[in-house]
């Protein structure tokens, strides 16, 4: 604020309210600029816990906060919900979907990355991906809705359907959705229904490559897959999935018989990356020079899953810590140049990843630390509620944890829209129970 | 249990999951039946706090429970998601939709009221009232944008649109909507805004009667106008509304610019009641006898919003305390029978009505005790956290409030679904404001 003088306040423009976005925006909003955040949504989502909200143990409230509460206090950053569609990097604009246009002086692009079904886009409506607040709830739904329609097709037809959860992909989020679909089953659900055994819910983890967790060690990968075959996960490596159907998952010949399917196996970097015009890898991030800027254009920033960073020999990866860190120095460089002072490339600093298995199962490498099961739980319970944006978010989770922790009741079990199931085949499934209880009509 | 002996176990079908039949069934679990509860939801929704989640104030999850937590533990209890299409009386049979019947001895119809439009249909879509959970968070979803979408047209255009609330209907719904509007304007909104004063909203109440809240006193109708003009309310009665459209509404000639319409106006009785074959009112309403049965069907009670019954020459009012009471003294009547004791009739014991008008203010008429303001919105308080099912919301409904009290931020402020509002017209208004910072481009 010392050295605003005469000219006229620079403004930043920050498009993405993730984590690397928000933090951007947190950084640059010490210094004497104007910032603009331009998200689609309002609210900014703690993503390592939405699979908390699709397993019904968390409410969206619980994992999501305004964008505006976020950067409550901070006097010069305006948030806007918008639509960016593209961009005049000479004039220095960004163009809204609405038609505006929103002038920079600093320009911050952070809007992440999304579902990627390799080019098979009708696979989305069966098999639902997890990265924002409707897909939690989508995936809440179809879960808590496959229990429902097995106790109905076995208290009104007597029989027994299949009650498989088929997880495509073995990395953190497959992992995370695997582990605590078995867990509800068992623990959760299996004392509310009279005619279902919940327990008989069949949950598969089907991973393309030789092992779940690829960018763990190789004993992390293991402990994992042993700790998700505790919980009764059938993990399937080396499987790679080729069509999905209603119902139906296939691998090659072999079809898989699939009651609710869940997708992630994949992202892309959000479609946007490609209108800056800049040079993009194969997949599509933005390749970025060690300022995070665009060849160039030392204006314009790249950060968080959608840029591709080159660091010892290959590119960072897209988890949140990396954009947590580009986002607060992509702030500070900001600021150094607005004060004059010498420019600093960006380094990533590891701090390790951990990924939970269920409630108290998980892996951590930190370093060269590797944990498995309670401690590794442990530590990712204790990180990830710091990092929670908000106290009221974070007091509300940690109470809502503690009390499903002693109570082993799931806080948030709606069903919200509609009934039906795509692939549902309850009525044209054979029996498969000799307990039949079936009421003749009269 | 007792007698229960050889014959075989007698069976109740209890239709609707809302208070009428989730007491219903509680109550007839203590006997030697076997209870089913279908619904077409897997949640109880407490409804006098929908309007909380309506204003962000509270999540879904903390005013509606999964039904089968609400019957955990009885044994004799089974809850099937279906919806009920017909019945066959003689065969005492229920059709679900999707083809299968529910045969039953004793058959409770607990289906409620829904919107009701006075034909007008095509006006669902512009202005939606409050039932359910979806209802409430599509309304969420409206005023929040509406801040969102002027706060965007301020920065952009440099130009303040009109930011005006109609609640139609001046019953408890809408005064409590009304209220809770205008309260969050001022204190929870107002600081997070930039460009717009979120004080500049209007909210409107329209009723068509002479006062506010008619099924009570003159004098606490009187009051609440007058804690409603307190809040910043126009409050406007003899206005019955003709016409709606995107962005507004029409009383006769006069046109009120709408930038979000809510509609509380009025309600009719599930369709479902007139499949019964059974005598109805003229507004749907299945008339019972003092038994609560319909004639020549003493196994078929019809109890709730759903059920026109008269007691001191008018019917009982279609609110909660009704429904609780109905439920309760259905299943105590049928489990008389079975075990034949003496048959009772019902009797409505009226302990009075309450309704809030923002964060401390309200009425309560109990008896001949007329209380106004912050002792009725105590007394409101207290009565409402007693009758939430279940423990775990209980507690977590308390913290929040808590919490809201002492930090006047709202818990659940997320807009989740589209970014459209029916009838935005940001950018053909006419700039209302002098104090324009429109930007040039480039």
């Amino acid at each position: 604020m010392e050295n605003s003088g005469q000219r006229q306040r620079l403004r930043a423009v920050v498009i993405g309210g993730g984590f690397g976005g928000l933090n951007a925006a947190l950084g640059l909003a010490k210094g004497d600029l104007q910032i603009t955040i331009l998200d689609r949504k309002n609210h900014h989502t703690f993503q390592p816990l939405l699979y908390q909200v699709a397993l019904a143990a968390l409410s969206p409230a619980d994992i999501a906060a305004p964008i505006r509460r976020a950067v409550h206090g901070k006097e010069n950053v305006e948030v806007l919900i918008g639509n960016a569609v593209g961009f005049d990097l000479e004039r220095r604009l960004v163009h809204l979907e609405e038609g505006d246009v929103v002038p920079y002086d600093y320009l911050v692009v952070a809007t992440g990355a999304t579902h990627s079904y390799f080019g098979h886009e009708e696979w989305a409506q069966l098999a639902p991906g997890l990265k924002t607040v409707e897909d939690a709830t989508e995936i809440r739904r179809r879960i808590l809705l496959a229990f429902e329609l097995s106790e109905r097709e076995s208290v009104l037809e007597g029989r027994q359907c299949p009650l498989n959860f088929v997880v495509i992909g073995g990395g953190p989020t497959g992992v995370e959705l695997a582990g605590a679909i078995a867990e509800i089953a068992v623990h959760v659900l299996s004392t509310d229904f009279r005619a279902i055994d919940p327990r008989r819910a069949r949950v598969i983890l089907l991973e393309g490559g030789p092992r779940v967790l690829p960018s763990y060690s190789e004993d992390l990968s293991a402990s994992a897959q042993r700790q998700l075959e505790q919980l009764g996960v059938e993990v399937r490596t080396n499987t790679r999935v080729t069509n999905l159907q209603p119902g139906a998952v296939y691998a090659g010949e072999e079809r898989i018989d699939a009651t609710v399917i869940l997708w992630a196996a994949g992202v892309k970097p959000s479609p946007l990356g490609q209108l800056l015009g800049a040079e993009t890898d194969r997949a599509g991030h933005v390749v970025v020079n060690d300022r995070l800027n665009i060849a160039g254009h030392s204006e314009v920033f790249v950060i968080g899953d959608l840029a591709h960073f080159d660091q010892d020999g290959s590119p960072v990866p897209g988890v949140a810590p990396v954009a947590i860190q580009m986002g607060q120095y992509t702030a500070k460089e900001i600021l150094r140049r607005i004060e004059s002072k010498p420019s600093k490339p960006f380094h990533y600093w590891d701090k390790g990843s951990m990924a939970t298995i269920g409630r108290s199962k998980g892996i951590a490498q930190i370093g060269k630390i590797h944990l498995s099961g309670l401690i590794a739980w442990a530590a990712w319970l204790f990180i990830h509620l710091i990092y929670l944006i908000g106290y009221r978010n974070r007091f509300f989770v940690l109470l809502n944890w503690g009390w499903q922790y002693l109570s082993w009741q799931s806080g948030a079990r709606l069903i919200t829209g509609s009934n039906q199931l795509p692939g549902w085949q309850g009525h044209q499934e054979t029996a498969t129970s000799g307990e039949e209880r079936k009421r003749a009509a009269g």
